[in-house]
């Protein structure tokens, strides 16, 4: 029988794990490492702790995004968020919720690919659980740890004044999907949108470079700039104030593939997991500005109040 | 319209995690609480972490267990691993998976019990993840984090000569189960077996007395004593010998409820979160003995070799 067709079902939870964990790669940081009740990791006096989940049917389609594809995006997530507190992450453990007839190609797809990148960015995988779900169901949840080498920057420290910068793109995942969704788009900047979709990346060591710069407050862009903005907003008691010509770098780049949608994909793309942050005085290398904090509330462009759309898991 | 009625889908995410957060206490143990992009928690040198799942339809179904009840047994079944591994709990994350269909109530219902429960350890609430699922689809993660006092009690540390102790119940977890199968069961006895299947508890501070007292491996009984107890034996290189007039208690208890089965509950019931370890010299207040380690493998209970039969998770 051809390992295609091996299913979850077919192989006992220990042989699997048997598979995994040599995927996985250990180090100094973990003394104890996936196999025991617990892992344990060597930590600092402050850890900082995030959860993230990715559902089948909703946060990803089989016939787009692999399994491989479904690890780099579950852990870009989870670390964009360790990086936006100004965290260096350290660990992820993982639990998979599959129907017993998901492939174990599957999985260890999945598994290669989260060993592979989390070794690449110096994390550890801390273990994880297995668990059998009901027909169609396959989910993953991913917590990640890290250390904080400065102060926490949290979301509520944005003052009037302060400018408004981003490391990374913006809209490029949300392009990636709609071209996914049409099925057109060909060249290099349509191949970039859809690979940003499909695996993301964050850029993780502006986080902690971002904090040691006196950055006032920061977020990762998982839901889109005006949704993450007006938290950002709210939290600090704010207004975020846009400027349209700083934005149009992005807007540009973007509108050879998506037209006259490049816009709502840089103000309302989600998944992007770029870097937005707020700082007083001058912007570390790598980030740009897109406007500055003003005295009031929510966030505008060029003047214009701006509903902070963007995605909310629960709408219905 | 009665509260009832309200739905995931009829509420916003903000909404809904503004009803949540307030159910969660913090404490000095975490400068910053959920909902910024992570938690920062006070560690120490060393912690402890691991995470496991519930998906309902396969490790609950809505008949027998509320959300409060899922919670009990989630937090449960985390912090019965960290004590396994000698370490104290110190916070959880959670990500919650569900069909948009699902009431708000059940997940306020849950969200109640996990926050009171874990303030009752003395356990933060670290942040989570909502996420929406398709149809039908309801699963928790949970991840939780601990500080070790003294040294990791690992299931490879056991050789023979050393006794096999247990501190807590056996089977109680499985006779509740077989008791809400058949809806009989009446009494002090079957009450708390039902309890004990529905919101299992775990004898959390013997963990770090044990590794205090030179426990030489431990883990706790979360698939079934022989499933288990074959784990350490194999981790360790050894055989555990148990006895069956030392398991006599255990079975008599249960007799008067599930009657030939109690034997089968006691050897194989799952879901118990008492711990289980091996010990060198004198055991602590609130250990019983079972056994004890000898060379081979495997388990035996009066010197036949047992199958480790209990839960797999994948198993056709």
């Amino acid at each position: 029988m051809p390992d295609q067709a091996r299913t979850l079902a077919q192989v006992s939870e220990g042989a699997l794990l048997a598979e995994i964990f040599p995927l996985f790669a250990g180090g100094p940081g973990m003394p104890v490492g996936p196999g025991d009740d617990a892992a344990v990791l060597a930590t600092g006096s402050r850890t900082v702790a995030t959860t993230d989940t990715m559902v089948r049917g909703r946060d990803w389609v089989d016939e787009w995004s692999s399994g491989a594809d479904v690890a780099a995006k579950a852990l870009t997530q989870n670390l964009a968020d360790v990086a936006a507190m100004g965290g260096r992450p350290t660990a992820v453990l993982v639990a998979l919720m599959a129907d017993p007839a998901v492939s174990v190609d599957w999985v260890l797809d999945f598994a290669r690919e989260l060993g592979a990148r989390a070794a690449e960015a110096g994390v550890a995988v801390a273990g994880g659980d297995l668990s059998s779900a009901p027909t169609g169901v396959l989910a993953v949840a991913v917590t990640a740890l890290g250390e904080l080498p400065g102060t926490a920057v949290l979301r509520s420290g944005a003052r009037p004044g302060d400018v408004v910068a981003v490391c990374g793109t913006l809209g490029r995942s949300a392009a990636g999907l709609e071209l996914l969704r049409s099925g057109t788009g060909a060249g290099a900047v349509a191949a970039d949108c859809v690979a940003h979709h499909l695996r993301p990346t964050t850029p993780l060591s502006a986080g902690p470079q971002a904090a040691a710069s006196g950055a006032t407050a920061m977020l990762d862009v998982s839901d889109g700039l005006l949704r993450d903005g007006s938290r950002l907003a709210a939290a600090s008691g704010v207004r975020l104030a846009l400027d349209s010509a700083l934005l149009a770098p992005d807007v540009d780049v973007l509108r050879e593939v998506v037209g006259d949608g490049a816009l709502e994909c840089v103000l309302a793309g989600g998944e992007e997991h770029s870097l937005l942050a707020t700082f007083r005085g001058e912007l570390p290398a790598g980030w740009r500005a897109l406007g500055r904090v003003d005295e009031g509330e929510g966030v505008t462009l060029d003047g214009e109040p701006q509903q902070p759309r963007g995605w909310d898991h629960f709408a219905g």
